[in-house]
């Protein structure tokens, strides 16, 4: 299964180069597990679920810690029938017989328990496509049946769901959403937005 | 059909909170055919797709033509199984019969015509996702080939498509893409990023 995203880092400061540039030593530990591609417009991380959701957790975390309003914005795919396989995405969680959706709640849930404190507040909002299914939206809704018991859920919105919480359990949640729901084999997209340290927070 | 977008705009400048500010003006001229609803993350603009695509348009031509780094990031839906019908929505091309799929790319291709000059530059790149049919790859593949016709194909990158060019031919290319494949009350959304004045721009 072909799975990773591509993301771009936005800091709203003139200093934007050297802060993208800084935190960008995020992704060392996991270089070896991903295959990345950068242009002007985003950088593309291809690897496995686990590894790409921490890629990103890391990457968010240290651009967040410097205080100034960043954004990372990523469109996360697994399952694209249009895309090769790669080796590097190997992933044997998604091998073996289909679940049932409660018990892929419960299970995602469980996962939770074991996201790390990263010291880093994070707002996030994120949309998840279940393609290629005429059950899509049965997914979703257990996707947001999921995510409302996460501890990360903060509110619906029109077109996405809004988290907040450490930096550690609001990935770990979208990891488990994006990993958890629609088919094994299938194709499974997340658009997301995770904001930080905005001087427009509200209540 | 309920249609719409959650948009961000992300200028790379410590100025960011004026240069946002001031070029919110470029709504105005919507205002009266949208629902506007901004919070720390997003705008929800809420209206029929023709004053959607133009409203994001002539937003990142104001904020592009200052020549700082801006991105202008959003999530476009349209058809959406879990969203309230809304009478600002009212887009009558919806309605009747659905034509074949050969026939809906000449015809966006014909509306590419009408496309005004921003004397803007825009990078983009977007994935399209057509939703609760098991055809949807016939959707995208057809999109694809509507987009390298339209003269604003950049290239392909892994799970999105990049344009240049023009903002008011990139802008029209993506209404076109988000209006013209999908079923005509089906659900169809967009991943998008526009990039203005980028510093890494590659030839």
């Amino acid at each position: 299964m072909f799975s990773g995203a591509q993301i771009s880092l936005y800091p709203m400061s003139s200093d934007f180069i050297w802060i993208i540039t800084d935190a960008l030593s995020a992704l060392d530990p996991y270089r070896e597990h991903l295959r990345i591609e950068t242009d002007d417009i985003s950088t593309l991380i291809v690897g496995p679920p686990e590894v790409v959701f921490a890629a990103m957790r890391d990457l968010y975390s240290v651009a967040g810690k410097g205080g100034v309003h960043c954004v990372l914005s990523a469109t996360i795919s697994r399952g694209c029938p249009g895309e090769p396989d790669d080796a590097i995405c190997n992933a044997p969680g998604f091998d073996g017989p289909e679940e049932p959706l409660a018990e892929r709640m419960e299970t995602a849930l469980a996962a939770l328990k074991d996201a790390p404190h990263k010291g880093v507040d994070a707002s996030a909002q994120f949309s998840l496509y279940v393609l290629g299914s005429n059950h899509h939206m049965d997914e979703i809704y257990g996707c947001i049946d999921f995510v409302k018991q996460s501890g990360a859920f903060d509110r619906a919105k029109n077109f996405c769901t809004r988290l907040k919480g450490d930096a550690g359990l609001v990935f770990a949640t979208l990891e488990q959403a994006f990993c958890a729901f629609g088919s094994k084999q299938g194709h499974v997209t997340i658009d997301l937005t995770v904001s930080a340290n905005s001087p427009s927070v509200t209540a």
